[in-house]
């Protein structure tokens, strides 16, 4: 199975490297990262590019497309090269996905409509506003259409992903082999555990606070 | 602060992403991924490569190191350009610091005799020929030493340090902004939930095996 997973200026690393670092032990994955160009393409921090091996063009027919989000997603919502590949590819798509908010990337291209997704907390109305039905899980499965939450989020939905695929041994597997037994040290990870005062300050520099 | 991650042929993915997208958010951070050659290193699957911006001599004093883990650490175990910068950086860095196999080049160089550390489950009992004290902890800190466990844990050290440094307050605002509240679809992330078949297959199938 073809696995793409898509890059763009401004990107969020972790949104494509966690489905990659699980859904990539498929056994039989051959997984590619495409971009509008080859070559490197920089994430959002600017300390980090990860290497796009092969334009859009060249990955015509994934089986599984992942989109991930980032700050990079707000200038790609009317970028054509982007937005018809999306359509052309989930075409003929085993499996759609995304993470954060590179659900608003699908649902830009008009594949969200309808349909149950999610995408980071703070871009949950905007969700909405492209047609989606936002739902605040952290892995939403519409038919073949799956959307994580934020940023590390794209870990539960490979694994999840995986099981779907593969059966739950191999995700199992995976989740041992990526030793993922999270112990975080704090329990702030989603706005209705984390202090107020730090969802209303990270509401306060969102580019989706609402105007 | 700077942080210098370093990459190799065959590194992990993972390992070196979830410090970069936790510890990479502090205020002050400039992190800059290095190698021994500065361009494209392949992670070990192949089908992905992080760039190095700088060669490991570009960057002589960084504040914070993070080694990470992966099958390409078994090649670098005697490999003296990477040991005697370990050792060189280690004389003045604030923090020294691992993901999973990274522990091992740690170990090499001679920095965690005698200490506590951890590693990937596989390889706890191979951490402790080269000196080290492993334990079966996610994140061990002995004085500016810290270890994570396999692969994921990098994102729990990262969050662990980063409340050390900047105080619990960011370290609990960057969780929320990369929407860390894990939800595995499975319990098999360590060796004592996992199946136990599952625990013997990839014991059968590792590297770390004792012969």
């Amino acid at each position: 199975m073809q696995i793409a997973i898509v890059l763009y200026d401004g990107f969020t690393a972790l949104d494509a490297v966690g489905p990659y670092e699980t859904l990539g032990r498929l056994p039989d994955a051959r997984t590619v990262f495409v971009a509008e160009r080859s070559g490197p393409v920089r994430a959002d921090t600017g300390s980090l590019a990860l290497t796009a091996d092969r334009t859009l063009a060249d990955a015509p027919s994934p089986d599984l497309v992942v989109v991930p989000g980032g700050p990079g997603q707000q200038a790609l919502m009317e970028h054509a090269p982007l937005l018809d590949w999306l359509r052309t590819v989930d075409a003929t798509s085993t499996w759609t996905t995304s993470v954060c908010t590179g659900s608003l990337l699908l649902a830009a291209a008009g594949l969200l409509t309808g349909r149950r997704a999610t995408s980071h907390w703070l871009a949950l109305d905007h969700l909405r506003r492209y047609g989606a039905l936002p739902t605040g899980e952290r892995v939403v499965f519409d038919g073949k259409y799956v959307t994580a939450a934020g940023v590390s989020s794209g870990i539960d939905m490979g694994l999840a992903l995986l099981g779907r695929i593969a059966g739950d041994d191999r995700a199992r597997a995976v989740q041992l082999a990526t030793e993922y037994d999270p112990q975080p040290p704090y329990d702030a990870g989603s706005p209705a555990k984390a202090p107020a005062h730090l969802v209303a300050e990270l509401r306060g520099r969102s580019r989706f606070t609402p105007s």
